[in-house]
């Protein structure tokens, strides 16, 4: 990837998901899967900057030359895993989580802590395709036509399912 | 009530629900209730201002003589509803979800559009006591040993949850 | 004041300055005399919730019977001053000072942390009338017709431009 | 540049100032030049996205080849100058000042619209390096030891200021 194709066109996946996964577990590694995926098929990865299951998405982006962006809950850079390009810290707190989902295109959910059912609320208040991975299930009162969020058994197929719902 | 015991030792109870709900149906009615009960137990009703449950909740808080505390998406004192004595607009649009839940004590949530899903998000990112009244059913991917949101049947055992919650 | 009179047409009147100010100085009791006259004209106090003169002021207008709200940086209730009644925690960090701003009809500066700067700029951003006393000097680089602050040589006329600004 | 200069070393400077100044002003001008300094001296520019002298800057960092990101205050990326590569909607509105700042390592201020000051006071808040050219003069009440905002005569030396601040 150029500097000329990091344009106002590129695509910007959000990879959302808790930072107390640790290294070396299914979930950590299902992040990395995702971010690399991200980074193979040219878009950019969002996310919250921090670590576990946004240190995993960003390391797989990296490790395949792709431009990743945290958008950190406090003011300061130094916080962001050491795999984010861009950081824009917010001072925010949680309520950055808004951020998170409106500067992407599409969003990926795995696992899923608390804060991620906050950014799946966003994901659909927003309007950005939602698809799962291994994440919370979600079921509102009354019966409603479409899906909120999609489920993908594979990171691969989490990523290109995210990818062709915004092409 | 008087003005003396509007002080820092007020409970305050959030209502979460969405905004496109109509007056004269059966969530109206119940979010007209529970504003009602949340103010004949002396706490103040805490909302997003807006139209919906929330101006239900806000006119039952009312007609009980309490008070009610609206944290506005917009710029503008005029786009509450009503019912709402303090007036806070935040410009923050839906990120404003987050101050909702952080300004109260626990949250109840009713019926619930797509923002109310951030809303229940954020309570239990901020572990406020939940009570969910025919809304959102939500799963983690693991099992989890208490249960995230309660649910009540009635308006009336709702406020009864939430107050007991916090006493 | 009674709690019919905490309803949509309170007045509601800001006061900016810093948290470093301490008890018996010339600024702490200026901000006390802004907020107990607030109070004495039956308008409420919006303020950052902390200590200096967001303390002094809430002290002021609780001698007098009147009315606080604290818009916190934090997500805490116990960040703010004990003169507080109605705290709202936003976890916003300093983005909460727009708030403060967007949240009352008219501004009365004191003093001047470097906050307090940020909080003129939004007075100014959102067509608030601004009362300075004891605080910030600044000027645009072109000549403007009107002043952008007008300055008061008392807490008593400080209250009093702030009132008259709105009726 | 190439995407791997495009890393967490990377410096960025913000650039703020109104977003009503028309094309083929001195104040464009002067805007675009300090843009294109950035983009030569290989650092990004943040700013918040919109038209007049952030336009200006992202049009002369992309003459530059450099990389710009916007902050913008709606929710929409189409709210973008066409010169922004990295596109934040946040949906803050003007609370978005906060993020514009914080995510930048030192800050050039042109000419100044009113939200401009409310960035100037965040810079002094943040404790970032703060450049004028052409824009608000600001004096705190009492004397401090060393300038707040340091004045350049120059596009150029603007950047050369803001840039030799963080090395």
């Amino acid at each position: 990837m150029n500097i000329k194709d990091i344009d106002s066109n590129i695509k910007k996946i959000a990879v959302i998901g808790g930072s107390a996964i640790q290294e070396n577990c299914d979930i950590y590694d299902m992040a990395f899967e995702v971010g690399r995926s991200i980074a193979v098929k040219d878009a950019a990865l969002v996310c919250g900057g921090l670590s576990g299951v946004m240190e995993a998405a960003c390391r797989g982006a990296k490790e395949a030359g792709g431009l990743t962006i945290g958008i950190l809950p406090s003011t300061a850079e130094k916080d962001a895993n050491a795999w984010v390009d861009i950081r824009i810290p917010t001072g925010l707190g949680y309520a950055r989580n808004a951020l998170v989902v409106l500067s992407s295109h599409a969003v990926i959910a795995i696992d899923g802590a608390e804060g991620t059912l906050s950014e799946i609320g966003y994901a659909i208040t927003f309007g950005k395709p939602l698809i799962g991975l291994n994440t919370w299930q979600i079921k509102p009162y009354e019966e409603i036509p479409s899906p909120l969020i999609r489920y993908a058994d594979t990171p691969e197929k989490a990523v290109e399912m995210a990818m062709s719902s915004i092409s």
